[in-house]
């Protein structure tokens, strides 16, 4: 028997059937399985142990995390911006918030990528130098100022994080000692120089770290100012919380985040004392609000082994199979739907549809019995679920996705 | 600097502009890049090299590999069968060959799934006695006799394959010692029984290893069959024929296997004597016969190391990123299109566009200079590249995917 993961608070003291926005989860598989369901009253939640953790920080939303227009519908209004990742990406922003409050990130940005935003008032986040000629050559040609900030290769990592995005070379931004050329160079090109933002890397679940982190990152933007000679509008101090995965996982304590950044606020150096700061969080604020609902379709036994086999897999939820991001495969959390806090009493390998050993939702897991036809709840499936997994992989429908009326 | 794979024997003596299927990569991403290139001559003369190592052993194409239509047509009219993963791969089968010749494997095949095969009149290769009992109640609903082999999850491994299938508990099939009786049970029922699939493992370089599999198959196809008491129409031995992708590999002998398993045919025990035997290829028939084309988008310095930043990455082509399958990253075989055969000018880790480190296709390799404009080539492409990629991550475009005429 290997562990899971620990079931999100929302649904972890659930009794019986398993219910998702106070809707049973076979009523929700009504429509077809396998299939995503998003509950926004748990983003909303977040975003509320958001604003009581972090006074006078803006928050920003990463819809890589989780792009479903029907969910940035939702939540665009919750939060001060949104961080997009492509002109895909920034196309649906739009949709849902004003320009002024969307910044586009990303080592690639192609040409029509560059134009799309420049066109659209969005702030661009200039990752090199080649790309800041780019830029001011676009803006030119089209007649209008660009807002654009500096991404900025921290000399610092986030310690513990699962991704490292600092501290090392980087295909993200520019190094902090070319930063200053760089913003001059926009400046001096006729760019709306917004600020910085660093991105120190993600999944982090230590406060200390991450506060530590926003520390070094507070001081480098300083420091940067003090170099370029002005002050940034804006420093989007990056994001990086984690939330738990795995058995053993402890869930990030924001509100010590929240104190030590007040802290380093109020003693922030001079030049940055009428700088705005911003939180930009994905996996944080989304994960934990998804359950992806498979039906057994088949149970089995091989070599003294049970297996369960959904109609989902991989194809719908890669991460969870333990191919995407993660070394050493373990186990997400799981739960036959309609039995929430029975005592397991089997051990079974929870498996997808797809003819390949690497469909596999859960590796020897301790579970209440479920007969074909069960329905099996995934958690932590609102975060880098549908669109980060091969949909068309062997030639499945794809899933549903459902966001519940809040 | 880290090594990179062996780029193919299609591509590897082209010195200067690189040609697939006779036309310049420049010519080919005109329409747009990033794309993917399959070059069905390629796939025509590893049938050719098929047929020349294996005389009267079937060849079927597993087209989970590259199920792209265009493809499709051009290996179907080549192959003995083709074998199918789901209801959607089913249907692109039928579009290019007879419902005979096609057969269906999956351990979590649905109902509906079952239904359309059977009424297809294609072959289904059971995987439990669930599966089984729902396979004969539909055919008795629809009033048709269906065709049935038994899926067979083998008691001996095929060693040395990068994914193990058999000599362990698994979801793939029935376990050897309960396969009479799921035969007895289909012919029982009322199913022409077609015979055994056994798949032991999947990409393997070592001829002896492949070699001793499909002769432990034959042996226990021939002692279930006995012990059935029927003789199988056919025996599916599978595949696992490796191609190599890393620094290091070596081609598979498949003249040394086609000797191996025609002596191991000639000897084979009497109740064989009328059963045609089957080898089931999907990357080995098509994975060298693609190229992968991503634009230069950015070339930047970062810490002393050099990035090249296409506008393709992982979302087309996951495996490369060393994301898929693969617990330690290593590099696929990459080239600067219009710089075949040059030397190495510079060590470079070569990017997507994707916001996330793990986009990257090519780690710290020794490459001649490219610059932004400039077309990479990421070989080994047409096998798991564009249906096993998450495609809609982070809002990209998908690739466009040509089939050259032949």
């Amino acid at each position: 028997m290997k562990p899971m993961g620990p079931i999100p608070p929302d649904f972890a003291e659930q009794r019986g059937v398993l219910a998702i926005a106070g809707r049973a989860a076979a009523e929700w598989a009504d429509a077809g399985t396998p299939l995503f369901v998003y509950d926004p009253a748990i983003v909303a939640a977040r975003v509320r142990r958001f604003r009581a953790a972090f006074a006078d920080v803006d928050l920003h939303y990463a819809i890589k995390a989780n792009p479903l227009p029907a969910l940035l519908a939702a939540i665009g209004p919750l939060v001060d911006g949104l961080d997009v990742a492509s002109a895909g990406e920034l196309d649906r922003a739009l949709a849902v918030k004003p320009p002024a409050s969307i910044s586009f990130a990303g080592p690639g940005k192609r040409d029509d990528e560059l134009a799309a935003a420049i066109a659209a008032g969005a702030t661009l986040h200039c990752e090199s130098k080649g790309e800041a000629a780019r830029t001011l050559a676009i803006a030119g040609r089209l007649g209008i100022r660009p807002r654009v900030a500096a991404r900025v290769n921290p000399d610092v990592e986030l310690k513990g994080s699962g991704m490292k995005m600092g501290g090392r070379p980087s295909p993200f931004g520019v190094d902090a000692d070319r930063v200053p050329a760089l913003v001059r160079l926009l400046i001096d090109g006729g760019a709306d120089w917004r600020g910085f933002h660093v991105y120190a890397g993600s999944q982090a679940l230590s406060a200390e770290a991450v506060a530590d982190t926003q520390a070094a990152t507070v001081a480098l933007a300083a420091r940067l100012a003090e170099e370029v000679g002005a002050a940034p509008p804006l420093v989007n101090l990056g994001g990086g919380f984690g939330i738990p995965y795995f058995a053993g996982d402890l869930p990030l304590d924001i509100d010590a985040v929240g104190m030590r950044l007040a802290a380093t606020l109020a003693h922030r150096p001079p030049i940055l004392a009428a700088t705005r700061f911003a939180i930009e969080l994905g996996r944080w604020l989304v994960a934990e609000a998804g359950v992806y609902l498979a039906r057994v379709v088949d149970r089995k036994e091989s070599g003294g082994e049970t297996f369960l086999i959904l109609d989902g897999g991989l194809h719908h939820q890669l991460a969870a199979s333990g191919n995407f991001g993660t070394v050493v495969r373990r186990n997400y959390p799981l739960a036959v739907a309609h039995r929430m806090g029975e005592p397991a009493t089997e051990t079974a390998s929870v498996v997808g549809p797809l003819c390949t050993p690497l469909d596999r939702l859960g590796d020897r897991v301790a579970l209440p019995r479920a007969e074909p036809g069960d329905l099996v709840a995934v958690f932590l499936a609102g975060a880098y679920g549908a669109t980060a997994s091969p949909s068309a992989f062997l030639g499945h429908p794809p899933a549903a996705e459902i966001v519940a009326a809040r």
